[in-house]
């Protein structure tokens, strides 16, 4: 009789930062009636990965679940696998806190669930060659990937019934092929269907193993599968046909077909995630070129033939193409380090440390399918674990001493150095060989990043509810009909009308010069003409260090209006105070006089009762905003009076269930009319306050 | 007026192993022109790489290379790379190797050169994303890799003109990309071309580099290039050309560039090396399904389109693909441990880590146009320096102390344990679960693997020199004219008709059962008919250790002509004896009588007098043969007399002067006419005897 082993694992999460109503939907519709719908069939064995942020949610929430967990373990229907427990990238982060991560979450499964994992969930199935030698220090046996890691390094598809064996230094680790067809049919087809190609694997050795791990929430939280899977009892007539044919379908743990079976041999997979993420991590021009060639291969019916060869992205340049999530990644490494560095009080360390993992978080680095990176309560809730866990490093550092400070580093890794000046309730980024910008700062008592706007960007999938750009993006490809090519479902109508994007990230203090006659319209469309060569430009920088006073001096030659024209930018911040002084002088180095509007470029990340609103004002001198989630002010006064244009930055993105507009934060231009004589220059000083 | 900066590096090197008077030939041919002419115009500004194994060849026969290299560096004419001192493909090596060579080659530029290195040479350019962190340990500024390593990230070709910054965990590094157009001028066409080049690339701002890092040995080493290099002048052309414009050819350093403009951004690169490098590491039928795509896309006029998403294989895959390549890697991974877990003598630990960094050169691990891994000269000087840096190890450990010992390991990483018999002066490494083969016989006094030959394995390119090949490789893609299809040269007539593949690797001591009218032609081709189970089959294991004696049973119940056989193999080694025995037991487990040739398979990687010799002998007892390299003489002695079949092993495989045939071992089958009674069983015992 041919029999076969299945090996069914399933993976469980929600980031960090996700709504409480959220989470305990997809309890009550996946994660409860999976659990208990498996715990009826005993017969079936099967591995479950959970994230930590679940595990804390389950035991504050639900601590039947663990108990129920426990008892699946107890009687032996369950293996577990670990995996970082934040569920962070591996590759994205240290390797301190890579083996932190894991340990944290088998230590828990150990002391909670009373088992010992042996296996390891990986985030994303984002692997990179280097990772065996970390993953055997933390005791991690074996992993699953997806088969198109093996097809790419070359193995033949009909080898993937089984594990391998990888290694990097000599330390090795088992690698599970996650078998595509099962994917494709579970829970998506007929139950019937996933026995027949069981059936259609099977051998008379038996030695074979069947290999699906997969998300758990596609057993009820993806759209409309909650009613198919468990309304419909998908699950349960799957689970009972594998009983059913129990003689030859043996369900086994994967540990227990690694202590049965040999390896299948050697393998070394390239870096690599699922086909789709190496899509999306590519930059939006080249995704669209390779959708293109995709394409155009489907209709020579050639897909197959090429696709093991095609490499899409590297996940890794999610960092490049999303200058924001690069701006988060290297805060997250800076904070790292600084814990690395850090003795101090145990209890507050391990607090730090914890707040550093949730900051490892995956889902908000990046986007895909998913809102990710786009959801800004997902990159607030980054923001926030990983300021606290500064806050707590600077408390054992220093208590609750006042101060000041200066920090010259290329924090954000393009190569060029960034000025951070920080006191005891501020941190402010610079960035001088941009345009002196500011793109970070942290409110430390509320733990929030106030400039964490993201900008519109161009994603690969706007072209399909864009109808004019259709026809430009086919060019050359004429008549091709692309896979992706269904146009998304819109969440709102008219939202392609939003499809603006910006000339820079959305940081604050670039220093425009603007015709007088540029309207609200220009700077929200960003189509406005910029006068200046500033906001693209590099400014020298010169730190000052005083006892009770940071700052810097940003200053740049360049030009506006055609007239030679310097700017003078000095921020500063002080001891125990919540403000910040931005000092402006624009000096006319011409022999003419310079008459234009100088326009400093504000962007905050504020959810405020004025949100939606596009206003332009005169004479103000005074603005204030009140950010309805951290109750956190922001004041800003000028000494000079200003017009101010004023509109909120709204993205589109699409997510799961269709294509949406989120609001990102408050632009404002505050208009300053220029009329400076040659050689004399003028000066204002912006203060901005902040309160909670 | 438009300017352009002009950074050129040249990297040079020559294999651990390589001849001496091809090494002279090189040096004459270019190394030492090639410096000359550059003295000759002080203004052109260069880079050098020596890989350590020529500072060391300089050091001993020409120091007044040293002298030259010394005075110019003095004058800033030259600006010297690092690198991994014996070139190592650093992602193979452990990061503490990688450290220790890069270090040791920074370490003799100091002090050597007077100069501080800042940027390094990447062997082969096979890169990894994981790289940064060392490098940055080892004060690795900058490093020079293709532009196709970003293109394929997907950085637009127009900014390549510069460096990028990539990082891993926070630790970054400068990375500068070669132009694909000067790699291809220089020196191929006339000098005109390449300063045409550089002015259609100028700007007025001046601030881009135009970026050349490549082989020196293209500069009169390749075939051809010395006449054309020059006693026809290129090089002096071209450097007058650059002199002659210096006005707008900036020749300046590559660190100069670093210091005086900024970075062009972020950059994260998947793993790669060169294109050629990732076609050549894809399994073979990849390699060739790979080569017909970019054949059907050349037709089409898309190449240029496509390859970008391209990935070709992975480096790390060359261990896979060959597994002789692995047991070296493996080997070197295990000795490397060995010796990070030693103390003693700092004299012979400092010797050792010298062997080990020997054993760790890339060129035997791999194979592409050059002959690599094919050359048995560079397989055994990796060989050699191994086992040296093992024998020192030994010495420091036990002294001159006789002993044996057992070790069982994943020593090969395929995921099962093999098993290592070692006494003071052989090493014996047997495969259990592949046919109980041995792998690797070290004999230690020599430093010589006696069991490192290559089996016959199936090239891409040999589809060209076999006529009845390539029609049915075509198959399919009729009518393809494929990008590789020009014929290579061939070293020898008749080549093709050495095409064969082996089924197994060209271990000892497989077990074979085989009809009694097998021919020695058959057994040459490997197409004779396997009657037995066992070669392929997994054999069970019992170590025994001993005072005096180590020693290993194995044993496998299987079938042979249909009828069920027990194989019982003992192999033994006594302390202070460089003797081997092999005991067989060959058991008839069936009720009727056993009648079949049972015939062990011994390749001996040796170099004696009857190397082409193809014989068959009767009734043999003993076999004696004499490696003329080394002087080992092994002797094969049987208590039963046997018939022998010998022939020698020859590969066909290409270099960068054509296709050529190898030798690389004596291949002996002992046929032993079997006639067993039921519940009967036949012994011998095997007596290999190895002395210098």
């Amino acid at each position: 009789m041919k029999k076969i082993n299945f090996l069914f694992g399933i993976h469980c999460h929600q980031p960090v930062g996700n709504f409480e109503h959220v989470i305990e939907k997809a309890y009550q519709d996946s994660y409860l009636p999976l659990l208990k719908t498996l715990e009826a069939h005993p017969a079936i064995k099967f591995a479950v990965h959970y994230s930590g942020i679940l595990y804390d949610w389950f035991m504050e929430k639900h601590p039947e679940y663990m108990d129920m967990l426990r008892r699946m373990v107890k009687r032996g229907q369950l293996e577990v696998l670990t995996g970082g427990y934040y569920e962070p990238i591996l590759p994205l982060i240290p390797d301190n806190d890579k083996l932190g991560q894991i340990e944290m979450e088998s230590n828990f499964i150990k002391k909670n669930l009373l088992a010992a994992p042996r296996g390891m969930w990986l985030t994303e199935r984002v692997w990179e060659p280097g990772l065996p030698v970390v993953l055997s220090k933390a005791g991690v046996e074996y992993i699953t990937v997806d088969d198109f890691h093996f097809i790419s390094a070359g193995v033949p598809e009909d080898d993937l019934f089984g594990y391998f064996t990888t290694e990097d230094q000599g330390d090795t680790l088992r690698v599970f092929p996650i078998n595509k067809h099962l994917r494709y049919l579970i829970p998506f087809r007929q139950p019937e269907e996933a026995i027949d190609y069981l059936r259609s694997i099977a051998t008379e050795e038996g030695d074979r193993a069947a290999i699906l791990a997969d998300d758990g929430e596609k057993f009820g939280v993806w759209p409309g599968t909650a009613r198919w899977v468990f309304e419909e009892k998908y699950l349960e007539r799957l689970l009972t046909l594998l009983e059913e044919n129990q003689e030859w379908i043996k369900m086994i743990h994967f540990s227990e077909y690694l202590d049965r079976h040999p390896s299948r041999g050697r393998v070394y997979l390239p870096d690599a995630s699922y086909f789709e993420m190496m899509e999306w991590s590519l930059p939006t021009d080249a995704a669209i070129t390779l959708e293109h060639i995709m394409a155009d291969l489907a209709r020579q019916n050639r897909v197959e033939e090429y696709k093991r060869f095609f490499k899409g992205g590297f996940f890794r340049n999610f960092q490049v193409k999303y200058p924001e999530s690069n701006n988060m990644h290297k805060k997250m490494l800076y904070v790292s380090r600084k814990l690395q560095t850090s003795g101090g009080d145990k209890k507050l360390l391990k607090q730090a440390v914890e707040d550093l993992y949730k900051g490892q978080c995956n889902c908000a680095y990046w986007h895909g399918i998913f809102g990710g990176l786009y959801l800004c309560f997902l990159r607030d809730a980054i923001y926030h674990h990983l300021i606290k866990a500064e806050n707590l490093v600077q408390k054992m550092r220093r208590g609750d001493a006042k101060f000041t400070e200066v920090v010259i580093s290329d924090i954000n890794k393009d190569g060029t150095e960034e000025v951070l000046l920080n006191n005891d309730l501020i941190n402010v980024y610079c960035e001088p060989h941009a345009g002196g910008s500011i793109f970070e700062l942290d409110f430390k008592p509320a733990a929030v990043n106030l400039l964490a706007t993201l900008s519109r960007k161009k994603e690969w999938y706007h072209e399909k509810i864009r109808p004019e750009e259709q026809g430009e993006q086919a060019e050359g490809t004429a008549g091709t009909t692309s896979i992706h090519s269904k146009m998304p479902a819109m969440k709102e109508q008219g939202i392609e009308k939003l499809l603006q994007y910006d000339r820079l990230p959305r940081y604050s203090f670039f220093d425009h010069f603007i015709p007088p006659e540029t309207t609200l319209e220009e700077l929200k469309q960003d189509s406005f003409t910029e006068l200046g060569d500033f906001v693209n430009g590099r400014y020298d920088f010169m730190p000052h260090r005083k006892p009770r006073e940071a700052s810097v001096t940003l200053q740049r030659n360049g030009m506006a209006g055609g007239q030679p024209v310097k700017v003078h930018k000095s921020v500063s911040l002080y001891a125990g105070q919540s403000i910040l002084h931005i000092e402006y002088e624009v000096l006319n180095l011409s022999d003419k006089k310079l008459e234009i509007v100088f326009a400093p470029e504000i962007n905050l990340h504020i959810f405020d009762a004025d949100h939606l609103k596009e206003t332009s004002s005169e004479a103000v001198k005074h603005i204030k905003l009140i950010d309805e989630a951290s109750g956190v002010i922001v004041s800003l006064d000028t000494e000079k009076e200003c017009s101010l244009e004023r509109f909120p930055v709204f993205t589109v993105s699409q997510s799961e269930s269709g294509v949406e507009k989120t609001y990102q934060g408050a632009c404002m231009f505050l208009l300053f009319r220029l009329s400076i004589e040659p050689g004399k220059s003028w000066r204002d000083k912006l203060t901005l306050t902040l309160e909670v």
